[in-house]
């Protein structure tokens, strides 16, 4: 049998679709047809490019990661300073919640709250979260040496604080449809816990 | 037509039932068949109790919410001051979380995260949400009366910041299965930033 020939743009539009999808309706409530359909894949060819719905999930996940890590990386490259630029980056992530209507919300809170049953999906989505704690502990580390973060605590505790209070406070955007969570979290820890003494 | 005969008892053990299984498979991961069977109850006469799946879940949303501060409550008052007692409570949370080896979780975070579509069960989850975070703010405020706590800062907002933040690590607690993230949060909140300067 021939070799089915892939493609690494048909690759990617599923991902920006499957990324789409579980963010808006989550694992069980997403259709693999509905996703194939908007990227005009039979579901035949799909099992070529992903050995299972949840083999799906999990490159979406890092997919979005990985998407999520160069905006971020941007934003802080961009900046005058790294404590300025990890404030940008958190209004960009709330203009867009708030350009969406405050559904969605951040794909890995949404699926570390549904998918018990999938260690794949799990380890995963436990990779994606430390990769991202530790690229904000990395950034509080630099505004730290430049006494714009107190350097009493270390970076990495701030770090977890910072990214779990974010996700609880994107929970709750979404269920009270505003962005007051997510700005009282950075008022309270960015600018207000976080200084220097 | 004979108006059917309701059962508190059953109403009750189905709310039981659909707490545990929203919980643990979510909204759409949920058959109400299998929610009907555990209970013994016909899916014609389910209909008598709940309207729908979406007002099942709304129901199961208020109840959890209900056992949930009947418990926060016991322990604020068996405890020797209100500090103690949030802490404590989260302590019988967190045993509890490590009984159930990491899975489950809360019902707040798992369902806001998955139900963008039911502005029934949303709005449920929001006042859910409101309650727990005013009771929190009672308790931070008599803690701040008898000097336990900052008094500088609303007790309101740092109940906002110390529930968001628990909501977040609850969900890291199921993707990394360990506490630890709870335990940080509690360390890092309660144990410090909330402290008396």
């Amino acid at each position: 049998m021939a070799r089915p020939r892939l493609s690494e743009k048909t690759r990617l539009r599923l991902l920006d679709e499957g990324v789409s999808a579980f963010l808006y309706n989550g694992f069980h409530g997403t259709g693999l047809k509905e996703v194939l359909d908007r990227v005009s894949v039979p579901k035949g060819s799909f099992y070529n490019y992903f050995e299972s719905k949840e083999a799906f999930a999990a490159a979406a996940i890092r997919h979005y990661a990985d998407c999520f890590a160069t905006r971020m990386d941007r934003e802080i490259r961009e900046a005058p300073d790294p404590y300025t630029g990890l404030r940008r980056f958190f209004e960009t992530l709330m203009a867009d919640f708030e350009a969406a209507g405050y559904v969605g919300g951040c794909l890995i809170a949404n699926l570390g709250g549904e998918l018990e049953g999938s260690d794949l999906c799990r380890e995963t989505l436990a990779t994606a979260f430390r990769e991202w704690r530790d690229r904000v502990a990395e950034v509080l580390r630099q505004s730290q040496q430049l006494g714009l973060t107190r350097g009493d605590v270390d970076a990495g505790d701030l770090a977890d604080l910072l990214t779990e209070a974010w996700e609880g406070a994107v929970i709750r955007m979404k269920i009270d449809r505003s962005l007051d969570p997510l700005r009282r979290v950075l008022a309270r820890l960015l600018d207000d816990y976080f200084r220097p003494g």
